[in-house]
């Protein structure tokens, strides 16, 4: 079984001079605490070590960015190369215009790209540019979406005023005539909407839309010139390699990368339709390291990667046989998973159980033996993920629903 | 003389892809279109070279970040050492203890860091802390002043709203009878007085303040309870080793860091008083990479080296020579220059203009023969510069001013 003395002497030190001790999404308050690694002290392929040295095999990729594995050779090797040229000059490099050129070319409804390097820095410049465009304010998303850490759309209420929410809609995610009902309520003042592939929300299981949800929220959209736009920020790259919504069968005006775009090299982009690029070009977008070359070149590698490796075909293969045999290993032992999400990034709960308690439990005997379960976020596969690896983890699983004895 | 074929070359590809082809602070527009480099392919030292393979002595450090000059060997391999380990992670490592530690022992008033990527990602959140300290909404700032590209302070009108602006109120720099005036009349919705430690308007000479205004607002707010939260973004580190706060005798309550932190590796900081550690802990705080090593990594070995080494005495010294040269070079050609600003960060103009067609052609003939100045933007001075780059660049001056053939 293992110890995290080194973790929980960090996180004591770490408790001194740094807010929370550690913040934000990687926090110990969402895992679980004294029974997990607090901290990571490296990683390869599938797998990573924590500061007390125990090895894991990982399924949660840096909550999204690893999708080929971590230390990644070929996109190692690209970084490398464009390191000893250099990162952050006074100007651009060739890296931009090609990394451009190669998404507007992958992306069916694509005729321009920016980039940044988090999430929010664009789901929020897509608001802006809707707002640009439309002379409207309005944002319509759906109800315990994600979105990122500004006021907008932010899950914690500390620090966030009133203005910041003043324009902000919601509607029921597959619910088409809630929807349509917020919709009109609201079109005189909408801006846009902004939605997920799938619905991902906090501590909740994870919902696929209805077929004929996300084409129509298009259709209504197109029809008023209101911006639509997909946060493809957890999702992008891992379901298909030209961005979810070719797996989803619509298409918006604006969508957002990010996680899975560099490999676990700092970079997000939005890319958007021509009628938006006149306005998109005023509303104004910079960062002192934005157009860092080397998460540039790192992202031109990675996409290249994703579609001559099949990327997407790999994770969903392997997710398939991960849910099949936790399914089948939980109901050998009396319990019954229900796992939802697409199955290269499944959120898994216990059917019967109306708070965390036994999905935390699972998770820190699973941790204790080296596979490295999050108890309440949807986890990620990555294509270092071998077949070796899921079968191991779930022997792992099968070690933890034994052990945890539920009444027969 | 330069020619900028390929730079051209790439931006017209670019015009097709990218909205406006360059966008933010790198723009083209801001420098001098035709007539400059608009893409750099590599950079060592003081020097880079663009996409033509000019070669430039460097005054802008990618606009702040390089304060060690590029590629410098020490942050380089402490990156790499790191980049072996790994980056991105599913928790922090413990270079973000260690660099949290670093900063709190270094920054006289600093109890707790916090880290992130950009300038913005702080100055907002620092916002966000002061308004759940105070319950209060409003924002005090300078008239002109440059925080960011969140909404609240964006220099763009595109895409900003009323309510983005509902809160902000301003004063005029150095005039503490009007700072005491607009902070009486907004203290009982007022939240915090943000402040650059030194006032850098886009366009206009650059403002150091008057001995006593800087403790004076430190003062009222401490007497009000208003956090008062210095924008050390810019200048972090290239004036004082602990911060400019301590260059220019004052003392904020929470500071943000950001370019010459990791020098060109990708990360912010926001260092605060221990009563605001509560709040900061209350206000969500995270992004897909904020959690990455390598530039933590860089950013300790950096901080290190401006101790160690006195960087900003290297630069303050530098820029002094500069400054002197410059001046007597132009007043032997006729020309009466007006340089202001911290000497290491250098505004300059010419002291007759009412309009930039002077600065450009001076800059425009100085690019072309290997001295990359900024027409209006603050320069920017590195420890990789040494006396030659000065003389050089003083002596390629000299022959702008000799072409630039003034009435006499």
């Amino acid at each position: 079984m293992y110890q995290f003395d080194q973790s929980l002497e960090l996180f004591n030190r770490a408790s001194k001079v740094i807010p929370g001790g550690i913040y934000g999404h990687v926090t110990p308050a969402t895992v679980i605490p004294g029974a997990s690694p607090y901290y990571a002290s490296k990683a390869e392929g599938a797998y990573y070590w924590d500061a007390d040295n125990n090895k894991y095999i990982d399924f949660m990729c840096g909550y999204g960015p690893t999708i080929l594995g971590y230390n990644h050779p070929e996109i190692e090797e690209a970084a490398r190369e464009q390191k000893l040229k250099g990162s952050v000059f006074n100007h651009p490099t060739d890296k931009m215009v090609e990394l451009a050129e190669v998404l507007t070319e992958r992306i069916n409804f694509a005729d321009w790209a920016v980039f940044a390097k988090n999430g929010s820095d664009l789901t929020t410049w897509a608001v802006q540019v809707a707002r640009e465009t439309t002379g409207n304010k309005g944002i319509l998303k759906a109800k315990g979406s994600y979105h990122g850490v500004d006021a907008w759309c932010s899950p914690g209420k500390g620090g966030i005023i009133d203005e910041d929410l003043a324009n902000v809609y919601h509607f029921e995610w597959n619910d088409l005539q809630n929807f349509e009902e917020e919709f009109q309520k609201n079109l005189q003042n909408l801006a846009c909407v902004i939605l997920t592939p799938y619905h991902h929300p906090v501590f909740q299981d994870n919902l696929l839309a209805d077929s004929d949800f996300l084409p129509n929220i298009q259709k209504i959209c197109n029809k008023h010139g209101v911006v639509f736009i997909l946060d493809d920020v957890r999702a992008g790259f891992r379901l298909h390699e030209n961005g979810s919504h070719e797996y989803f069968n619509f298409q918006p005006d604006i969508s957002v990368y990010c996680k899975a775009l560099g490999n676990g090299h700092a970079i997000s982009a939005a890319v958007g339709r021509d009628h938006l690029k006149v306005p998109a070009s005023k509303v104004f977008l910079t960062g002192s390291y934005w157009n860092d070359a080397v998460s540039m070149a790192a992202a031109i590698q990675c996409l290249k990667i994703v579609q001559r490796d099949k990327v997407p075909d790999i994770v969903e293969k392997l997710g398939s046989q991960l849910k099949a045999g936790l399914e089948k290993t939980a109901l050998k032992h009396g319990f019954e998973l229900k796992i939802t999400g697409p199955v290269s990034m499944p959120y898994l709960r216990f059917k019967d159980e109306d708070n965390l308690y036994k999905i935390q439990e699972f998770c820190k005997i699973c941790i204790s033996k080296g596979a490295f379960f999050h108890p309440h976020h949807n986890w990620f596969l990555s294509a270092a993920h071998k077949e070796k690896e899921i079968l191991d983890a779930i022997q792992i699983a099968d070690f933890a629903f034994a052990k945890m004895k539920p009444n027969e």
